[in-house]
């Protein structure tokens, strides 16, 4: 049976642009299993699967609805036990929970005040405003006065990435020879950047660059291939 | 056979201090192994063991000499696979990579730029001459100009820990419900700039200091009872 992946999306539905969407998407590639994306613009997110208050990613398969990108890895990860593993062992399940934190803490941070008015940029009308109402109660501020005051730049986005960058002196993915749940994790937020504001928002060179290259070729180039904001 | 573990020491030879030798003194604490502490000077470390340019921690367990707190813990489980587990399998092994390199580019980094003149405060005379000498050629001006230029605060040890008090929220370590040697590696830098700058160099409060307390607390409290800077 093919899985449901609710999505977040902007105007053009193919811009699937959520990190924690892409964390999901890479994993159920990882998977191999079948799957079909439902785009989901904003002001529909809270309704998906009949909920109230829902956050995306949600997968539905069969009669499993599961909310939540480490949750669905998880889910994943029990359903399908015979495909390849997204997180190496109890020790990787743990250690993926810092992966996420350091994520969001850093990445999703730096890429959210490089790329605010980008993001509601590419929402349809109807989401603009959502976002704009939700965001400016959170700030107490205009978008455009907090994007103005907190802008980041790709040097704060090069700082950040560091760890990473140092890591993958000593192997190829952060899962080691090959990638686990935690590389997409970190892929998750650069993809989001990428699918916002473009390639040139992101290092070009470095072992960082390389390693995100890797990834969005992995899949027949499914990540790749998604559109970018123009 | 009694595990020797060689470890950087100040002049008073119970004080412990690297983030590396410290990582390895939990490890070994961990898989429950008998060991003891051989201290070793600035000045010796890199013959231990008839080497040339070794640095520290070095471990003899028999016939084996292994140097790298991280190779010295992939030997551990190994070497005792009936002891508790320090990686959780292999995800947890590749995904200790990322955690490393975290705390060396964050932790360490930071805690140099907040201790330097106490860690050349408490090693020998001859130490301090060798600590002066290579330092001075590596940053190109005095110790006391780069710590002064480079000073860093407890605000920014704890900016830097954000991602460890985020993740603490959903699990009591890193290795889930007990520690891995992940936690160790986040430990050791903490437990550097305790024992040479006090306590009072670290935060009180919150989920990361409570998280460092635990494990301040284990192993008969053998961390909380080396003996701190004056």
């Amino acid at each position: 049976m093919t899985i449901l992946h609710y999505e977040l999306c902007g105007a053009d539905t193919a811009k699937v642009f959520s990190p924690h969407c892409w964390k999901t998407r890479m994993a159920l590639e990882h998977k191999g299993v079948d799957y079909t994306t439902v785009p989901v613009p904003f002001t529909e997110v809270a309704a998906v699967e009949g909920g109230e208050g829902r956050r995306v990613p949600v997968i539905r398969d069969g009669d499993h609805v599961v909310e939540d990108s480490y949750q669905i890895a998880l889910y994943l990860e029990e359903a399908y036990p015979d495909a390849p593993t997204l997180f190496g062992g109890e020790g990787g399940k743990a250690l993926t929970q810092f992966c996420i934190a350091f994520a969001q803490m850093q990445f999703n941070s730096v890429v959210s005040r490089m790329a605010l008015m980008n993001i509601y940029d590419i929402l349809a009308p109807a989401d603009q405003a959502h976002f704009r109402t939700t965001r400016e109660k959170m700030f107490g501020q205009s978008l455009e006065s907090w994007a103005h005051a907190m802008a980041a730049t790709k040097d704060d986005l090069v700082a950040s990435m560091k760890p990473l960058e140092m890591m993958l002196k000593s192997q190829p993915y952060i899962g080691g020879d090959s990638p686990l749940f935690a590389d997409y994790v970190l892929f998750g937020p650069l993809q989001w950047l990428r699918v916002v504001k473009g390639d040139d928002a992101l290092p070009q060179e470095g072992a960082a660059a390389d390693w995100l290259n890797r990834l969005l070729d992995m899949y027949g180039g499914m990540a790749r291939s998604t559109p970018l904001a123009a």
